[in-house]
């Protein structure tokens, strides 16, 4: 019996849409018996290669998008509470995943959405170094350890070229799915997904 | 017994997004016993006010957007054929829209919806006046009638008219929908629009 091919779950982790998609894709994905890759991308490094900008700062669009947010959550029913600081960098906690995702895929799953939960629901700055430290402490996994890992250049650079492997996909916003070839973006797709998995395309 | 309130409905006639939410808006509307007033605009006069640009222009997201055009089509079950020229100027649909609804409101709407799919189902070049004349004249409009409208300045200030007021409530792309003052861009944004006319918002 062969393994199902996986599903690549490509978010920034100051997308909001991105937490929204965080939320559900495991167990959309779980619906198929396929099982999810998950990859933090960095939205800014996108917006220089695709000429867009963030969300808050389009006139008119931009308001709207807050509100959007606001009230897709609640029609998905899941807890939100938009950060004071918004958006902001997520180099800290992509390379954090990085490194877990090298020893423990599941841990750094788990990482993923307590650092989100962290941003979207408790307001926490997540771009900051201690933040991130503290996010994974409370997942056991020893902080002066990742600390160390977060200042070698190695990783810095595994994570870029990782992001960089992902805008060479295509992948141009948060969140980002891709099956069997298939792209698919924003979290309001995914009923899309769902039924792309379910029939094989359509 | 009081009327219930219209939802308003405006979209540009050159916007896939537009036309397939025009082949639900009013199926959708009528299930919370809601009439739709429908109000072209012009995406163009948008784009200089938001200081965005049409989709087909976008490196990456482009490419993607008409992709994902065919598949939404497909998805929702609605005919779609990708014009050879897109997008295009609708002013001309939009003054006939105008001049139709001044008179019947319902046959301005079969006007909008024959016109998305000359456009998106017959490849036919609806910025030319002779095509906008050919479908209302299939609707039983008299075309000489209606020409003559068309060349009208007054006509033309009513139109532009309108499509500022669309702008000044904040609407800045098509398909979008206001429901008792809360506004949904997008087409994939129906199913919010369904439950907040089901439970009078959430």
């Amino acid at each position: 019996m062969t393994t199902p091919a996986a599903i690549d779950f490509y978010f920034d982790f100051s997308s909001p849409y991105g937490y929204f998609a965080a939320e559900q894709i495991d167990a959309l994905a779980a619906r198929h018996g396929r099982p999810v890759r998950w990859q933090p991308i960095l939205l800014g490094v996108v917006f220089k290669t695709v000429g867009t900008a963030p969300l808050p700062s389009i006139p008119v669009k931009g308001p709207y998008s807050l509100h959007d947010i606001g009230r897709t959550a609640r029609y998905l029913g899941v807890p939100y509470r938009h950060p004071g600081r918004f958006p902001l960098p997520t180099q800290q906690a992509g390379r954090a995943f990085t490194w877990l995702a090298e020893r423990a895929p599941a841990l750094a799953r788990d990482f993923a959405r307590a650092t989100y939960r962290a941003y979207f629901t408790a307001d926490r700055d997540i771009s900051d170094l201690g933040v991130v430290l503290d996010v994974a402490a409370g997942l056991g996994v020893d902080a002066d350890e990742l600390s160390a890992a977060l200042a070698d250049a190695a990783l810095k650079a595994r994570f870029k070229a990782a992001v960089e492997a992902a805008l060479a996909r295509g992948v141009f916003g948060s969140p980002f799915v891709i099956v069997d070839g298939e792209p698919f973006w924003g979290s309001d797709r995914l009923p899309q997904v769902d039924r792309w998995l379910a029939e094989g395309g359509f």
